[in-house]
């Protein structure tokens, strides 16, 4: 059955940055599934009415729509039991809600911090007057006021990875011996910064600077190979 | 097999408050597993020889001891498996560490700072010295400092839940219908504050207050059963 995965896009469209469709490409990898993705910008609402609403990551898998990157995980792990699990069983898929939880408060928070006026210059012109304002009203400044200030909240924003820091000095992956769905869904908040900017976010000794090389290594390259820079 | 927990007591050896001891004991009741608690004091080092470290918990299991709360869990599900999980599978596992770094990092130190102070009135007096010497340094201010200003960082302290609330907006618990270990890793920060202290860390109307009050009532009142305060 053939999977199409509807994929935020810059001004290019081999630049792929949004951390939520991340974590899906990588949840496909995962499984072994191929996937034709289809680069998506922000003002193509329409071309997701089937799915109900308008914010990728979007999956068709044959006639299934699915929507919402949780929502996609678990019909992944549901649809294809005999691949890979996402989850390594019940308490897995429980606790990765938590892990997304925190990543999309906390981490996306500290890397919007660093690169959110880089998203703005690498989308479509016709994009950049939804982002602009869109995110303008949700942070209350200007994108070039929100990370003005980025090479002092970087280091707030590394000290507060400390919690994946500590358990990557105990196992390879937050999935254990081999990276499952939490790895991904944090993973995800480096892609959207690495996709966009060559900001620096992590030094090169820190341990999830080398969780990141694995992660960016595996399945072939597939993020590694991406169109981005090497940060 | 008898079981023995030694498990930190104040002045009241009623009075059990340590965090990673509440941990064990609701994985214990978790797991059905009858324990005898020995009310255990800061200054009681030499009582823990056997397990090579001066820490508790330490659980004697017939003839194995087993110290540091993480060790003890996988011990009980390693030696207990046809006991109720504790995990969920290898990859709750995983991921459950990861939520005991997050609590040891962000919910210990928000609690550390209303609380710790508390900790001091109610321990033995042949500990208070230890006690407030150790953690000063490590804070470097005295304990009254450290809490001063408390109305005010709990507000941070209940921001810092988000994660956690988010999830729990989901779902019932960490570990998804019914609780697990990474509900009683979290659950243990907030036993270490009211078994000391009438402070009230969490609003009633949080989602966490009602989750909290969950598992105090859980196997039969264990932990709302016990000497400390209803906050």
């Amino acid at each position: 059955m053939a999977l199409r995965l509807y994929d935020l896009a810059g001004a290019d469209p081999d630049r792929r940055f949004s951390p939520f469709c991340w974590r899906i490409r990588m949840a496909l990898a995962h499984k072994g599934l191929a996937v034709e993705t289809l680069p998506w910008r922000f003002g193509e609402k329409a071309r997701l009415a089937a799915s109900g609403q308008g914010l990728v990551p979007v999956l068709e898998d044959g006639a299934t729509v699915v929507s919402d990157s949780w929502a996609i995980a678990c019909h992944l792990e549901d649809q294809y039991p005999d691949r890979p699990s996402l989850f390594g069983g019940p308490g897995g898929r429980a606790m990765a809600r938590f892990i997304a939880a925190w990543t999309d408060s906390v981490v996306h928070l500290g890397v919007a911090r660093c690169v959110v006026k880089d998203i703005w210059d690498v989308i479509a012109p016709a994009d950049q007057p939804y982002f602009r304002d869109s995110r303008e009203k949700r942070f209350g400044m200007t994108l070039e006021q929100f990370v003005a200030n980025r090479d002092a909240t970087v280091l707030e924003f590394r000290a507060s990875l400390g919690p994946l820091r500590f358990t990557l000095g105990k196992q390879p992956f937050l999935g254990g011996d081999s990276p499952n769905y939490a790895d991904y869904t944090v993973f995800g908040a480096f892609m959207w910064a690495r996709n966009v900017s060559a900001f620096r976010l992590l030094e090169a000794e820190d341990p999830v600077h080398a969780w990141r090389a694995r992660l960016l290594a595996a399945f072939d390259g597939l993020a590694g190979g991406s169109l981005g820079y090497e940060v």
